[in-house]
């Protein structure tokens, strides 16, 4: 059925969860929601990470990416401590409303707090035997995050 | 500190989660790692599922991709009612391993249950009031989900 036919065949509630206009997200038991960040510019994925209510809500008011840290169970806005925020220049909301794909533009040109581009830095190839082996993919360092992270 | 010099001074351990070459999946409590998958042409989010230790396991060794339904409970091979199968031409696994980007060739050009391209089809706007609103956005359906899964 088409947009077009089930529009008039049949009316979507605006609060409809897969075809509304209504922002109903669909916490998970902790309160969450994937979000995945993508470069805007390139499509890359850069990382994939939480969202609660207030990340939420913050991002969509604010233009900028704010998370929720599971382990450090608190909310933080990405580049509070490295200065690499991501400006938010799309967020869209998938059928089932328990994912965000927000397409960034990432200061400093690395989200992964290794120092990299993308989080996504090794590809998953097929060694010799079959069995899986890691190959580092874009891996170049951005920054050192020793120093960017005082450790 | 580049991979340059750290592989100089302290070389990494083959299974070191952050900088090895073993794939060490770091599974959920319900044994799960997230999945996004993006379409290797465009870059776009069509997806984010999950994978257990054998929906990977079947996707490594296959290159199509397996996922596991939390809902229904069980392995399910993406397109195994629908036909719309995804190859996938590039896997690659974030910093801590608990996530795994997919870059596929979508058979059908659809991957979303209800006839999108995407599970993205709709883009998180502010209305004139501040608050969030939903706008279709890439909303074409190429397929009509009733035929295809026989509703």
């Amino acid at each position: 059925m088409s947009s077009e036919s089930r529009s008039a065949s049949s009316p979507v509630a605006p609060d409809d969860i897969e075809e509304g206009v209504v922002l109903r997200p669909k916490f998970d038991a902790h309160g969450l929601v994937t979000v995945v960040a993508t470069d805007a510019r390139t499509g890359d994925v850069l990382m994939v990470a939480f969202m609660n209510d207030e990340a939420l809500d913050r991002t969509i008011q604010t233009g900028e990416a704010w998370y929720y840290s599971r382990s450090r169970k608190r909310l933080w806005k990405k580049g509070e401590t490295s200065g690499h925020i991501q400006k938010v220049l799309e967020m869209r909301v998938d059928c089932d409303q328990d994912a965000v794909w927000i397409k960034v533009d990432q200061t400093g040109g690395a989200a992964c707090h290794t120092g990299r581009h993308s989080c996504f830095y090794r590809r998953i190839d097929r060694g010799g035997d079959g069995a899986p082996v890691l190959i580092e993919t874009d891996a170049e360092r951005k920054f050192d995050p020793d120093k960017v992270y005082g450790k």
